[in-house]
C-alpha cells in the first residue's frame, strides 16, 4: 500500500496578484488589506472559502499569503491561516518562524481564527496575530468557529503573542456577507 | 514572486511497515497498537517527533497513517493527527471524512491531541477520537500541549464525536519517556 501525498499549493492567480502588489506593507491596516483582498479574490476565482491570511516580517515584507483551500483541495485543515503558516515556514526554512525568539513576525487573518487555527498559532512562532472580522461575523453567515476558549486572546498573550482585533473589521465582515449572499458553500462537516 | 508549495509526504519506511501489517484492525487496542508502532518507528528512523496517529473506517481498515513530521518537514502544523486527517481525506477524496454523516471513522492518536489537533477534529468529519497517552504524559517530558479547553472531551462529545481515552496508555507513555531519555528534540517554538 502506497499512501498518497498532499501538496499545499496556491492557485496561479495569487502569484499574479502579489506581483502587482506593494513590496512592503507598512502598518497593520495595509497588512489586513492584503488578507481581505485575498479573501475576496478567493471567492471571485472560486478557489475556496471566504478567508485570507498572510505572514509578514517586522518591516512589513510579505513572507507568504494563505487562502482557505478546504473545498478545492478537499482538505479540512487547509484554512487560510494554516496555509500561510505552512508556506511561511517553507519560505523561511524553519518550523519556528521566530527562530528561537529572535524575530517578530505577524500572522494576519481576515477573520478571527477558529479553534484549530487558534491552537496552531503558538506552535508557529509568530509573535502577533492581527484579526479583521470577529468570529461572530463568521458565525453570522453559518460558519462554525469550533470549541474555542472563552478568553482565547488572553491565552495567546500569556504565551507572548500579541493580539490585535477589529482591524478593518467592517471591510472584512462585508466579504463574509457577500460570500453568503451569493450562495457560497458553508461547509461544516457531518451536517 | 512565486510562492513555494509544501508537500505532505510520509517517509518511505511507512509504506514498507504498513505492507507487513494486518489488513484489518478489529478493535481500539489493535488500532492504537498501530499508532504506537508508528510513534516508535518515527523515533527509530529519526523522521520526526514521538507521535503517531491513523484514521480507520468502521470495520477497522486503515485509511491513512500519520506521523509527527514537524522537525523533518520544517512545518509546525504537521502533527501526527493533522497528517493522518489530511492524507485520509486525500485517500477518500473528500474534506468531510463522514461524507455528510454517513460514515463513522476513527482518528487514533498515540497521545491526546494538542490545542491545534483538538480544534481540527470537528472539521475533519471523524466520529471517534481514540487516545493513548494523556496530555500530562506529553507535558511530563516537556512538550507543551497548548491552551486547551479544560473539558475538551465534552466539547467534542457535544459535537457528536465520541472520545475514548487511556487505550494502551502505559505503552504509549513509555514511547514518550524513551524519546526524552534518548535526547529527542523537544521543539516548543520561541524558547
Amino acid at each position: 500500500m502506497k499512501f498518497p501525498k498532499l501538496t499545499i499549493e496556491l492557485p496561479e492567480w495569487v502569484n499574479d496578484f502579489i506581483q502587482e502588489s506593494d513590496d512592503v506593507f507598512p502598518d497593520v491596516e495595509a497588512r489586513m488589506g492584503l488578507a481581505i483582498d485575498l479573501a475576496r479574490l478567493n471567492i471571485e476565482h472560486k478557489t475556496g472559502g471566504p478567508f485570507g491570511a498572510a505572514v509578514f516580517d517586522q518591516s512589513g515584507r510579505l513572507i507568504a499569503p494563505g487562502l482557505n483551500l478546504v473545498t478545492t483541495a478537499n482538505c479540512s485543515i487547509l484554512h487560510a491561516e494554516m496555509v500561510a503558516l505552512a508556506l511561511a515556514q517553507r519560505v523561511l526554512g524553519r518550523f519556528d518562524i521566530s527562530d528561537g525568539g529572535k524575530h517578530r513576525y505577524d500572522l494576519v487573518a481576515s477573520t478571527e481564527p477558529c479553534a484549530m487555527c487558534f491552537g496552531a498559532v503558538p506552535w508557529s512562532g509568530v509573535k502577533r496575530l492581527i484579526c479583521g472580522a470577529r468570529d461572530e461575523d463568521a458565525r453570522a453567515i453559518g460558519f462554525d468557529e469550533g470549541p474555542k476558549l472563552a478568553d482565547w486572546k488572553k491565552a495567546l498573550e500569556i504565551r507572548g503573542i500579541a493580539v490585535i482585533r477589529d482591524v478593518l473589521r467592517a471591510d472584512a465582515a462585508k466579504i463574509l456577507k457577500a460570500y453568503a449572499e451569493t450562495g457560497g458553500s458553508i461547509y461544516n462537516p457531518g451536517s
